[in-house]
């Protein structure tokens, strides 16, 4: 008789029913694979009392969450509880140090404490394994560490963020599609179907996508996870006219997650980017994420799915337990620990692109020379500027411009120089055009 | 000192030449992940003294290529000869019996011969992997095999030849830009442009597809490769009036590869289909490939990139020998060989789907009606037909029917009652609707 492997589970909200239901429905075909049976032996979580859907009276229910670390017929531990530290954190520390196996979908920890937790798998020789924590069901972290092994990835970036990209693609349909909204509208629609948290900040302001492009970025690139130095702002101030506007010139508008390594530095950015309709990427709608890694071999790979959700997590989560059944794993961030580079941020400044700005201006005589002069007095060549009267009932114009290939550092200072104006309503609307 | 992986290469043309450039260009990087060296000790080719633009003279050349199979110093013997059976088979069987590990892009040598060398790898307990013999870069079979292992897979179709997409590409193409032309004038450019082989039967005639389906199709279902089942056909018969009545209709027409599980048995197609434009493969052009699987808890994944060329071939290849390297492998198909099942082969007549079906006509009285009587006698329930001159000299006209979702079965029946007409001018060209 095969020994099955054998779980303990912390966290049982929808992630964690979503794994039990997995185990169950697809029990027969997962041990055919795995070549042996996964089976869950005991749970932990906060409540109970609450019925979840499915029968947990056949698994030992332990109060203390970090009790699950050491019991004694586990042999590996899946957190689903989140947060980046508190007891998710405690719960890792205590199994690692046990020497069994953790599987977590805890996008937050791996990106603040995804190192120490490495350096403590390795210790103990044992798996530390997190494919949920990123796009959900996508298998992008077993993509970039083992499908691109063989390549040196210069650029790895994505639509890291389900609810972000609901937001955007509801705003750009057609009218009668409910489209052509502004973003407040359309996040209150977004919340009442279920789409949006209630408290969307970590969501609409980037800073869950920048968790995961911290982890792809240290995958892809080999470099140890580095989210304190991602650039994130989110989709907030991206107004119905940018939608437009954008669509006119030939793009879309996506929250990417980009980063790049090269001899500047490590550069992390999460941000609305315009992205050529040509772009695959300009074609992923409603909540799904893709992300791309360019390989200097294998040129440009795809992988697009479902980046939230019960079944989907569940799917990550239990490949990962498979991964372990079968003995197929190593270290977490595709190398050892300590083989892992410290690169330096890049300065963004010293990047190159392509630039959409747009300002929203009082209709009168010289706005547009002040906005012009400012632009080529920091050096910025402008491929095409658009000035379009609002329509709106406080006379504002909209200036939207698309400068040239330059560096990011021109559009700063004229941008610098603007600061302040009496002629600009709110803030500019600055965008990359992703090449 | 850690021990590198030594490899035998067999087969430098385009790929092997990649292969060698690869493990040189990236060595440092590849030995960091895989946590060891990899490294080429023999190569074997047919012509020794040819100019590879790489430097062989480190190498030990071997004259008999089978004899790589018990080379000293290999632990691993990669395979790059192509061919279904003769040397190349060989060479896998020499290997495998001498219990070293077997890397190969052979599609054909796998869809034919992979239940046999799979039971041989796991006799001798070694690894046997073909990443590379499937959609070229894209690590579509570690998707499969490990990403989506926690998966019941129902489905799993995509493009998976770039020569006929490049080709289909082309001639849905703007007229500006090359396109509208018919299938043979675009093969020829395709030739002449190196994108399609001076012998391209392989190719368009969906042969390369179903070899690469029938290896999908086992790993996704859990069944014995059974190439023998996939019904292929290819796009010689596609004109240029079926990419413009198509697009009309909201469609692109792609050549899928498709794999269908279920009840009534293993259904495998290739066949030029009408694809939506909201599907991401509708936005899939040039020599491109992508493969979508759908899984019962992670819903529709899609891998997407270069389906061929030296590096990214020469990428998945390596990506094989790093799982080796790090010990991160196991039964090639999934599951045990002896786990796999034999599903019989569905009937294509019980499957339920909408098509599109074009008739050339000749232009007289009573065509129509002998058309539509054929559908109706058959049961087949018209969606919408469209009747067009062709503008031709030869006075045909065009009759494209798109049907509601009807049994395959009734739209043969219909065919079959049409055959023979004096109406006709040539074959009818019958696709069908990706559902």
């Amino acid at each position: 008789m095969i020994k099955p492997l054998r779980i303990a589970l912390a966290g049982l909200g929808t992630v964690g029913g979503g794994v039990v239901r997995l185990l169950d429905q697809n029990s027969a075909l997962i041990a055919r694979r795995a070549g042996r049976p996964i089976e869950i032996v005991a749970v932990s979580a906060r409540d109970r009392s609450k019925d979840r859907g499915v029968d947990l009276s056949r698994f030992a229910w332990i109060d203390d969450t970090t009790a699950l670390a050491t019991h004694p017929d586990a042999d590996v531990v899946v957190e689903l509880i989140g947060g980046s530290d508190g007891p998710a954190l405690t719960l890792a520390r205590a199994t690692l140090g046990a020497g069994k196996g953790f599987v977590t979908a805890n996008k937050a920890m791996i990106a603040h404490h995804g190192l120490e937790l490495a350096r403590a798998a390795e210790q103990a020789n044992t798996a530390l394994k997190f494919e949920a924590a990123v796009a959900g069901g996508i298998p992008v972290i077993k993509g970039l560490r083992e499908g691109m092994a063989a390549n040196e990835i210069a650029r790895v970036y994505g639509i890291l963020n389900g609810t972000c990209n609901f937001i955007l693609s509801k705003m750009e349909a057609p009218r009668e599609q409910g489209g052509g909204r502004d973003f407040a509208d359309v996040l209150a629609e977004a919340q009442a179907l279920g789409f949006a948290e209630s408290d969307p900040t970590f969501d609409i302001d980037g800073v869950d996508a920048a968790h995961k492009l911290a982890i792809l970025a240290s995958i892809a690139f080999g470099t140890q996870p580095a989210f304190g130095t991602v650039a994130a702002s989110g989709i907030r101030h991206v107004i119905a006219a940018d939608i437009a506007e954008a669509a006119a010139l030939g793009y879309r508008i996506r929250l990417l997650g980009l980063a790049e390594d090269g001899p500047y530095g490590l550069f992390q950015r999460v941000h609305p980017h315009l992205v050529p309709i040509s772009h695959p990427l300009a074609h992923v709608t409603g909540a799904t994420n893709a992300v791309v890694a360019e390989g200097n071999f294998v040129g440009r790979l795809l992988f697009q799915g479902a980046g939230a959700g019960d079944g989907p997590t569940a799917s990550a989560v239990v490949a990962d337990l498979i991964d372990i059944a079968r003995g197929e794993y190593g270290p977490a961030f595709a190398m050892p620990a300590e083989a892992l580079a410290q690169h330096q941020a890049a300065d963004p400044g010293e990047r190159r692109g392509r630039a959409y700005v747009r300002f929203m201006v009082e209709d009168r005589v010289g706005v547009l020379a002040e906005i012009a002069a400012a632009m080529r007095d920091a050096g910025v060549s402008i491929e095409s500027l658009i000035q379009r009267g609002s329509g709106g009932e406080d006379g504002s114009v909209l200036v939207a411009i698309v400068t040239h290939e330059g560096p990011e550092r021109a559009v700063a200072q004229a941008l610098e120089r603007l600061r302040g104006s009496q002629s600009l309503i709110g803030q500019p609307m600055w965008m990359h055009i992703l090449g």
